[in-house]
């Protein structure tokens, strides 16, 4: 009983310095991610259009990640082909590090860069996985008219599609298809507590997606049914993406 | 100077607590992977096809998570299709929750079964990024003989599909756009140390894929070079897959 006292300190000091040690170590990962984020040389790689560049530019925007955003003409694209792994962009290059395919990009740029992990929810794999499948399903509203507006790069022989074809394709896909995958979105985001399609408290890279294809590919072929409208113009509306936005225009 | 010794055990105790804090932490999420194992109920909802059920299957196995390998037939499927959210399988049912579009299942499965840390490496964001765009491309490589096997679900109306048309696309298909896709992972698989497509001591999920493709889809369409039947055996012969392929067999 008379090492009572001491015995006690020592199991505060160690209570203490365990507590310190773990919470080191989950500030390790933050800590990590902001590293990372200052000392990362950051380049896109992509046309001067929206397409599947943009959500990439305003994931980076919106994690507060400088980048060179870099516009090629279609010219410069044919001449820099041969050098990309897969002969595509959009490509981001982080420290000489070429990575492919938006959503692969996304999911990176949320993870590396983004020191709130609100754009992508890693530590919840369930969510995190909602938020991959949410991105898959943008992806497959779009293969239709993907393929008629590139033909021959999925195997569609350009002769084949005369202009009547390819008006019927288009309606086609106009008409039944869209709807179809758009009824999805609405009732992902009419469920949502918060107005974000995986239900989280701001926007994730799959909201960015949805949100820049709906703005031109979706709405250059349909009307926006009103929810579609307000959410697009959520994200557009983001204090961030509006800067973004207005520099781009101003850099014009 | 009296106090000396008390102060220095105080310092031992504390950095070896600190030790185990950190140490306990970095192994949390290990065990905490253990845990979701042991006690998650698995099932997977897929036709009695491979397709894209069949890299998911793999996955399980090898990453040693007991799952029902529910098969269901057509029939069935259209019956339980209003009751899935995006009317769709492959689906994964975790604990009640409903995980969907193949790629994310495979991402969530790399990441919460399996112990080894090796089917998908989330650890290296720059790899995880390569392993996600993998499995993109492999998506991109089916594109063009998805739309022509099921036109009307993209927008391509049935009755535009002439014998003959069908024909032409799918010689086009094959003949240019399947071996521009094939040339991109031989490239992948000639390069890397470890005979895998990203370079990884062990499969990930992006092998599971595409061995699984090459060897249904794309073998039924032209046959394979011999690097890719060469990748498409290893996989095939990782002792797991041999026997759960063997059981599989067996239950027919």
């Amino acid at each position: 009983r008379g090492r009572r006292m001491p015995d006690s300190n020592a199991r505060v000091v160690a209570a203490t310095a365990v507590a310190l040690g773990a919470a080191a170590c989950v500030l390790a990962s933050r800590w990590a991610r902001c590293v990372l984020r200052r000392r990362a040389s950051v380049e896109l790689l992509y046309f001067n259009i929206s397409g599947l560049g943009e959500p990439i530019r305003l994931a980076l925007t919106l994690a507060g990640q400088p980048f060179v955003d870099r516009r090629v003409s279609f010219d410069e694209f044919q001449q820099l082909k041969p050098t990309l792994r897969f002969g595509q962009v959009p490509c981001l290059v982080v420290d000489g590090v070429e990575l492919f395919q938006s959503a692969a990009i996304l999911r990176y740029v949320g993870q590396a860069f983004d020191p709130s992990g609100t754009l992508y929810p890693r530590r919840d794999l369930a969510l995190a996985s909602k938020v991959d499948a949410l991105m898959d399903q943008v992806a497959d509203m779009l293969v239709g008219r993907k393929v008629y507006k590139y033909k021959s790069r999925f195997g569609f022989p350009d002769a084949l599609f005369t202009p009547e074809l390819t008006q019927t394709v288009e309606r086609t896909w106009r008409d039944e298809t869209l709807p179809r995958h758009l009824g999805f979105f609405i009732r992902c985001l009419a469920e949502s507590p918060t107005g974000w399609l995986a239900g989280t408290r701001a926007p994730t890279v799959a909201d960015l997606l949805l949100a820049c294809v709906l703005r031109t590919d979706v709405a250059n072929a349909a009307p926006l049914p009103q929810s579609l409208l307000a959410f697009v113009d959520a994200v557009y509306s983001l204090p961030a993406v509006k800067a973004f936005k207005q520099a781009e225009e101003a850099a014009r």
